[in-house]
């Protein structure tokens, strides 16, 4: 339980310090894009009204600690890349709820439910509105995607380093969109077992939510691949286990637990561990 | 005519050697995705067939421009860059065919097409089609964002100058996303100027087709500011000159011309400088 205490500890720390951070990035991009045109504000209004006040910042976290595992020690050099590592999530969340159907996310609506919005006061005629909403919400995550390029260019840390993140950053788009495929593939397969349901796992969790962060701090320390690699031994279970407790929260918590709608994921009849072990048990 | 006759033999000298350097490198990509999943082979190969033996490579053969225009000459190191340009392309008018409805790009079925007779052989059970296919193809379009990442650290030119293009990738991506987003709702709005139009152009064709990717040439050679303000003064022009050429193929030209469905513009509502004027000519 120790340990457990001390990694809230610093995740209530670094949060406390990143936030403010993040605010005051996510503000003046909404004033550059706004400059460009009323629609730079709007889907950077929605980014923004995302972004913040929701997200455990876990991704944002683990690059703060695999820079100082690194040896890194100017805090204010990596919020750049923990700002990047949290944009692009959100660009992975709009899109993952625009296929999941989710109305909401974080509490409140997901992005194309609050177009939906914006679309009824704003726009005039005959509209497939769902589509429409959808198709705006893909844009704003696609812009999402392109911050988070701009946010790993401004860490002040050496560019040979930046290169090397930009590469995992590679890497962990990869593992994602591949494990997002396999996901929603998953419902519609005749067998699921539960191999299947591990290596979305492995890539959509342990890879995406733990140890890519991680690594995208230990490079941006100048950290080596040996260290790399103790990291990802001890990060790959981790995250395994992160994923299992938020499928047994998915069923059996509360939405205030989750902070997003628990029934959604045997609504939509994904895969779980749960369900795939689920007709086994007598 | 000499000039165009110049330009054009420059985009078929460069289409030539840059083809099949492209086509390695893509192929590599999906050796290295199917290592992780089928599904990883599964979206690559969809993304292959779509980046290969279609477009123009006007923005690749851009790129190599600019960074000879700016002293550079080792043509080899800019070919990474001007794939990552058509990558990121290939990510927009992936997402672009899903909010058009488009079903034929480049004379062939777009990404979302594609999937829809995929998913008729492979997927079982009740499902929205539609739906499920136009969130297989955004992935796609996603993972050919994070694609284009990797190969713009790919260039073995000093990182430096690699952090810049990066900055660049930024803004033509904010470009473009906010010239679509107008671009989408333009038809929906009660007035439509010539001026609302001429920012779609802008930002959509001169500054994402034209201007940016000599940009990324330009700052990849080690050009400095002062170079990229002269080009911009002769890029911009030439972009939006693009922009109505396309506009007028799209309404007098052939589907053989253009590589795409010619009525689509029309169909769908879309608003060009032809559809604004036109009211008002007698």
């Amino acid at each position: 339980m120790e340990a457990i205490d001390k990694a809230q500890q610093y995740l209530k720390e670094f949060r406390a310090i990143f936030e403010p951070y993040f605010n005051r990035y996510l503000n003046g991009k909404i004033g550059e894009l706004a400059k460009i045109s009323d629609m730079g504000r709007l889907l950077a209004e929605k980014i923004f009204d995302f972004s913040v006040g929701g997200g455990k910042r876990i991704r944002a976290t683990l690059v703060a600690l695999g820079y100082q595992a690194g040896g890194g020690n100017k805090m204010e050099d990596i919020f750049a890349a923990a700002a990047a590592i949290e944009l692009l999530h959100n660009f992975f969340l709009v899109h993952d709820d625009i296929i999941d159907l989710s109305d909401v996310r974080r509490a409140r609506p997901t992005i194309h439910k609050m177009f939906e919005q914006w679309s009824s006061q704003i726009l005039k005629g005959d509209i497939d509105r769902r589509h429409f909403c959808h198709s705006m919400a893909m844009l704003a995550g696609d812009l999402s995607c392109v911050v988070a390029i701009e946010a790993l260019t401004s860490t002040n840390l050496p560019a040979e380093r930046t290169v090397r993140a930009f590469q995992k950053l590679y890497t962990i788009g990869c593992d994602t969109v591949i494990g997002q495929g396999l996901d929603i593939t998953l419902p519609f397969r005749e067998e699921v077992s539960e191999e299947a349901v591990m290596q979305i796992y492995l890539l959509k969790t342990a890879k995406y939510t733990i140890d890519g962060p991680l690594h995208i701090g230990l490079l941006l320390s100048g950290a080596d691949e040996g260290l790399l690699e103790d990291m990802s031994r001890y990060a790959i279970p981790v995250g395994i286990a992160f994923q299992i407790q938020d499928d047994i929260l998915g069923v059996f918590g509360t939405e205030e637990e989750l902070g997003k709608s628990i029934t959604s994921d045997i609504k939509e009849g994904k895969q779980t561990l749960l369900t795939v072990a689920a007709p086994r048990t007598p």
